[in-house]
């Protein structure tokens, strides 16, 4: 297999523009509890929203030659996502690469590595997902793969699954659940939305879950 | 004892409001440096401050039907302090509980697990304190108990002690000491302000702090 | 030696005003690749800055004794930098040192301990960097040293040495470098700008990082 | 209240006799899962073991001036535990206070600080418990208490109170429980071994956990 | 697709047993420094070594109804290996359990959380590999999946590749690649082997890996 | 300055030698409390220790480039102290490397990052201290240093100081200081010798370190 895998198949740009409105949260809930990232893994601002499908990118802790490489390849809507064996005191992406990312129109970047430019990189409004903050240089020297399977964070990432993100955390969708994950997080915020009006009426967490039989069949005693 | 306990004493109402101007670090001191949850437990937001009695609860890791019974059974001015095993990787709390939370008046949430849905409890103006935030959802399988003592952040806390918490931390509160605690907080807000202003005025760190002779018992010496 | 050395050569004033534009990963990169301190260490508040050079403290975990006295015999302009045995659980400066900090003139305080009375330090406009905010009270017992070689961040700081931070951490220059390096910050400014201008004008990664001949040494391979 | 407490109530001699043969995951379980103190806190050999009355210390960080006191003022058969703060770089006890133990006949050291002569402890034959293994001296600074209530390893021990450990880790169990739980203990071990011997007769799981119902009420699907 | 999925393909039993005499590095080497799991995971005692398919198996954390279903489910001279969210404070397997492993053969157990009866498991003479050793009990609630595709230790291990195991930590083999890296690791031992002999009979470093070539291309100067 | 600096002052043979018998912690108590290195490098066996002069390497972290070529330029006797960034995730020191450096009689190898092939270095006899212990392979990139002072777990070793280390941990000694040392080191031995058959004898602690004063002057109080 070639280094430099470019031609997978991406998550349909309708199925990103329906997940792209639901928090992470959501999204983890909608399609089963699966799908989370490690929670160390965090934007740089906690502004920062992402959504796209993934350029994956397997690298070398400490070297970002790969990054670089991905930045080239990666298309416009495309999220990089880099595994690179969360190795924190590193800085592997900056500002210099953000506006590259930037021009080519990068939908965001993700590295269980650090970063470092923070201040320039908020500016620019790039969504940078990391698992820390770091100054320290790296080297450009081994060759890895992009387009493969990756593990980051815990979880498998493959080229073209979509990867959704807030100041809650990432989950990646499977590209062809997309469509099916949408719709279930929308239900899920209709029935959510509907559920906090009820609180706001004066309900109560027993009644609106459901609790009564189930703590009713664990035993529950009170002093009441 | 039953699972539920409601029915236990609260740290007095002008006892609590008479602390609540305080910051965490002035209440630890002013208490002879006791209580101070581990510094791990933070707020989501920095400006989010928390001062009431404790509605305790045990629940178990990456489990929160403890904590929906909690919320049902707390009283409006209570903070809900739950101890579940310093479990980071759930979010057992988020947007709808905390409507719940809000819809009762309850005062804050404490919690040594993970939470979610940030952004929209930021916005929702509830205090909430965790040991960290993830998206990752949990089950509603093991009864514990609320109204009983729990250790939360290496601190034992009784049902009815007062909580503060700010940007810089927690500290808790015996119920019965929460008055005098609060007039000893004054006095060293009053002892500080007027530190600072000689400061200010010019006056140094040696001569304020009455170091002299500290300093020569120990045999300082210097350059000068 | 005695405890407390004051007299020791300090980086140039004008070398410290030429560095102190520049961010701290830029200066890191400038000296070639050195002198960054553990990622961990970071401002309690990511817009505050800091150059200036180093009033060396060793003190030990958990008390402030010699933190009070390097505040006492420190300079305006000096960054008082502490060495206390990464100990986190304590809060060994807040806003009352911090008064008498801002009333000298200290242009900034490092630990890798913990600090707090983070929302009045910040206030303040103090530049302080720490390992962590905590609340924990500290003793007064340990007699140290001022003005002496530390280790601090895994890195040697000695008196005088030049110390930069920002949100993206800290970088140590000895203070005989610290004009050569101003010089090729700005150096290494300049050719990022240069590059930034041509990635908005499209040009690719391979192309402005010259990797071509690299990666066909390498025997880069795509699908392309 | 003194700073020193030696007159508390222990439990009773039987009783410690009966729980002493128990493994910490048995008397654990068989309590309820209850009591495990946090799993860092393991012995500084895999042979230890001990079991016996909590004669408790609430010492500070990198002092060890409580555990002084504790040797002198506990009771042969007692064993000593000391809460410290969970400070891992100290060692606060090695082998000339180990033999200051012995020759008083103390059942076994606990503590969430660091310890240091582990060649010497082990030969010396005392069971110690420690959260880390570290050179580093201590101070001998601060007042603190004995024979009182502490936190450690996020769980309450009251003086008196039996801790069992061994090289699985440690658990404690209230005074007044000691007897039922040791009678709770010895079935688990029945009942265990009933389990083991039907293992090795070729029973299965699912068979001799009685999970079939469980598992057809939860909808286990297979592919068999 | 079933919870239960026992029909997958199992590396070559020949093949196993051309791997089980390498050790992990040598493993990790010989494929090309690929598939080494997360160093935390480690055997409970360093004497233990393992080698075989692995029976995958996706669990909740604090919860061990999926091992006991693996155990169940699992054939001789399969290797156990549970993903259960990196868990560390409870343990999920123990000696009665481990007798049941025994008396099926089963050759090893891995899990990315904590066991027990650590000493019973040793005399039992079962590899078991996890992330700690904690007493703390488990629930048996969350259905999972067997057979299934698992991210553990950061690696995606699939059902029926091969895991091998000893003091220096776990690698895992592709099942279709076992029989090419069992090759592999002999030719690097065979290498090794010759290198070894050749520094017995004095051979420099420089002289054996070549590196003068190398030295020179990187400009390395000496004070020679 | 060259890369390579093999000719630096070593403590003298006689001093090293004096220094050898005496373990970690009570060299670090002889000369001050000084000079421990972080507790988490330890011995991969416990039985393991070391004592000589160090031969400093300045590395990269998952990079032995530096390692390969300090074995080749160390003297026998020497200690080889490799600072490279702390980084665990990766095996940087191995069987063979270990047999080249037992063939020039090398006293001992440090490292804050991990080695591997664990149980063949112990079979060789050679001490090895590290950060951990882990499979995965490294690069042999970048140019670094030896001879030259460098910062290791905490603290700055200088060439030709003496390292010395056993199961409790390391601690570094100023070549000029060694002799001073060992003669401190053994007047602590025979004091601690002389207080432990004290002991034996059925004095206490509090007489024997001559705690009443001091007591006194804290307002110890008692329930006696």
């Amino acid at each position: 297999m070639p280094n430099i895998v470019t031609k997978f198949e991406r998550a349909r740009p309708e199925d990103v523009a329906a997940l792209a409105p639901f928090g992470s949260a959501t999204v983890h809930e909608a399609q089963g509890r699966l799908g989370a990232l490690d929670s160390r893994l965090k934007p740089i601002d906690r502004t920062m929203r992402l959504c796209g499908p993934a350029f994956t990118v397997l690298g070398a802790p400490r070297d970002n030659l790969m990054l670089q490489l991905a930045i080239h390849y990666a298309q416009a809507g495309d999220v990089i996502v880099m595994s690179a064996g969360e190795y924190e005191e590193a800085g592997c992406f900056g500002d210099v690469l953000g506006n590259a990312c930037v021009a080519k129109g990068i939908a965001g970047v993700i590295t269980d590595t650090g970063v470092r430019d923070t201040q320039a990189l908020i500016e620019l409004g790039l969504p940078v997902f990391s698992l820390n903050v770091c100054i320290k240089g790296t080297v450009k020297e081994t060759l890895g793969r992009t387009g493969c399977d990756i593990v980051i964070g815990g979880e498998l990432v493959r080229p073209g699954d979509v990867l959704c993100g807030d100041a809650d955390g990432l989950v990646v969708v499977r590209r062809e659940d997309a469509a099916r994950v949408a719709r279930l997080s929308q239900e899920r915020e209709d029935i959510e939305a509907d559920l906090i009006e009820k609180y706001k009426a004066g309900r109560t967490v027993i009644d609106l879950c459901g609790l009564e039989p189930v703590l009713e069949a664990k035993g529950l005693t009170t002093d009441l």
